[in-house]
């Protein structure tokens, strides 16, 4: 195709950096090798075919998923290990069996209740398939899953254990656990100590289910600052960031990323100044930044984003989106002070660096691709899909 | 087709209440005809033809979008007399040039910023074509537009005053503002006063530009709780609210609104359990709910959505949806005590009140529509499109 350049594109549209995306990509799969265990990646924040290949350095190892309309894209796209890290409601039983069958993928399961347990059992012998089941555990988030001690956890098993998986049912497949509270984490060292719960807390049960005479394969733990900052997964399987992969201002807050490693932005344009007000105004706004505004908490000021020419790397100093209303963005000074009007007429760019990676690009169906390191900061060299809704 | 029911749904769904949507519909145009003024609803909450044409009660008739998307979808619905209600960015104007050719609608555009007015009038000609533009005035929200008495008010009109609008150019349409700071009034006195204010911002700049020689033949106002509430809209020509059609919980909380009169929720399954912890787990979580809290404002502990039974009219006593992870939604009771497990097993269902409708109805592309005046509270009698995206 003739260059498209980011000049053409409409706004708001989501743009990402393949360099930083390579990077990022490449330093987790580092970190899997140093910590001696398998890498997962979440795909919930990529939602996408062409990512998940890169970040297994192009084969299509196994991924995690969020919702059964990406199990079933990435089902379709050749990915054969993949598991659904949510807990599955009976219902969608149908049709978690009805990708496996069409696609041949091994698609697990998660939950952390009898009577779902049971629930899946029945549907695995009614349907003769054997789904293949992890036990979510809490770590200290407190979202999902029981803990390592519960007496839940060998009656689970119990159910989820098939006299012959051969004739269908449920078989065990291991446990599983997020540590998304490391997200709130005041510094490194308590990501650590985190990151060590999450350990403790897999390694625990699957020692418990083990001494009862069950196989526990899988050990799975994730979430990117404690992968990222864990001293050691000693008795893990296996490791399941999913963020890591573009990063945001929320992980540059928590200590997981430079703000040069950001790799996805919102391209918006300036369509209007208020001097009176001291804001600038951008065609981006609640829908398409999200009204996410987690990385507050580690980043007074941030607002719904910081802005940034698209070619550079770090932010403009002191510029962030205020306020937004649906398709509005309201961008101003931190300090209060009036913006340079005149760096930024009507009909300039910006782009704008997410406050969480994951809810921001769900409102998107593509990314423009650029890469710095290959045509240069401007030129869109791919469109790559993403697999929104459910 | 066979009957579907709610039960055949998957999870999250996005459920819409026809019988909701016209008794709500049928107010807001019974309020016009009393006001006196035309009717031009935002489709930015609903974002569909079929909503479009029953907010007319049957007609294509004039409505306002958020998006070039929207306008091209409506268009190519038939609906001829579309504004486009967010400052253009100058980049757009080719764009929607070309819905306007292609469809032969008259898409109006707004501005605030002279630079833009240039840049509309200078496309038009380039292009052959008159674009009508209405100038954006600022009643008091400080998001966007110019006070009615800012001295930018007349060279905005000369800007958009083209000498022969039939060689293409400029033609200014009107003016508009849009008082959303009403959402954040304390009571309905408050809303009445902000009504006020809006009426007079455009009465003021529309007296203004006729006093200077300019036809100012539209004069436009819109939200939906200064439209159910203004005391008179004289010299008005038209209102603009849109949330209306569905409204939410903000707008209970603000007082447009019964509960009852909610007409969208986002179907929801129970996936687990944790009676230690005091909630349900659901399958909708900050992308199916959004992240919007605002309903908080009025309404402490709505938290992230209240809930109810899916045929019920009122949302269950002291339950709200706590806190969301992205696929993950946290119910519990608002005094704290444990929730009624018994009474929510897993795989039961449970409707999700929105905070904020506009936001949770663009994560999903269709509605799926029940009607308890037509098939019960249970079976799915339509399924809508939506236009999202840009």
């Amino acid at each position: 195709m003739s260059t498209i350049t980011l000049a053409d594109l409409s706004t708001p549209s989501l743009i990402l950096d393949r360099s930083r995306l390579l990077a990022n990509t490449a330093r987790m799969r580092q970190r899997a090798a140093q910590l001696g265990v398998g890498l997962r990646p979440h795909m919930k924040t990529a939602k996408s075919a062409t990512i998940a290949a890169i970040a297994h350095d192009g084969a299509k190892g196994p991924v995690t998923v969020s919702t059964l309309a990406e199990a079933r894209y990435f089902a379709a796209a050749g990915f054969r290990d993949i598991l659904y890290a949510v807990p599955v409601a009976p219902q969608k039983l149908d049709q978690a069996a009805a990708i496996m069958r069409e696609t041949g993928c091994d698609l697990k399961l998660i939950t952390d209740h009898p009577a779902v347990a049971a629930a899946i059992a029945e549907a695995g012998r009614r349907l003769g398939l054997a789904f293949r089941v992890l036990i979510k555990i809490d770590c200290g988030l407190g979202r999902a899953g029981i803990p390592a001690d519960s007496e839940l956890l060998l009656p689970l098993a119990a159910a989820l254990s098939a006299p012959d998986s051969a004739t269908g049912g449920a078989v065990l497949a291991g446990v599983l656990t997020h540590a998304g509270h490391s997200y709130h984490a005041k510094d490194i060292a308590e990501i650590r100590r985190i990151a060590e719960d999450e350990r403790l807390a897999v390694v625990t049960a699957a020692g418990r289910l083990r001494a009862a005479g069950h196989a526990c394969p899988i050990v799975s733990v994730g979430s990117t600052p404690t992968a990222l900052h864990a001293a050691h997964y000693d008795g893990v399987t296996e490791m399941r960031p999913g963020n890591y992969m573009f990063f945001d201002l929320f992980q540059a807050g928590v200590g997981s990323c430079r703000m040069e490693d950001i790799a996805v932005g919102v391209l918006a344009s300036v369509v209007a100044h208020h001097p009176g007000r001291g804001h600038l105004l951008i065609d981006a706004g609640g829908l398409a930044l999200s009204k996410d505004t987690g990385a507050n908490e580690h980043l007074p000021g941030t607002g719904y984003g910081r802005v940034r020419q698209p070619g550079a790397a770090q932010p403009l100093p002191g510029l962030a989106v205020h306020d937004v209303h649906q398709e509005h963005g309201l961008v101003g000074r931190q300090d209060g002070a009036a913006p340079d009007f005149a760096a930024h007429p009507p009909g300039s760019r910006l782009l704008v660096l997410p406050n969480h990676s994951c809810m921001t690009a769900a409102m998107y169906d593509r990314y423009f691709v650029v890469d710095p390191a290959q045509g240069g900061p401007d030129a869109v060299i791919a469109e790559w899909d993403r697999v929104n809704g459910w």
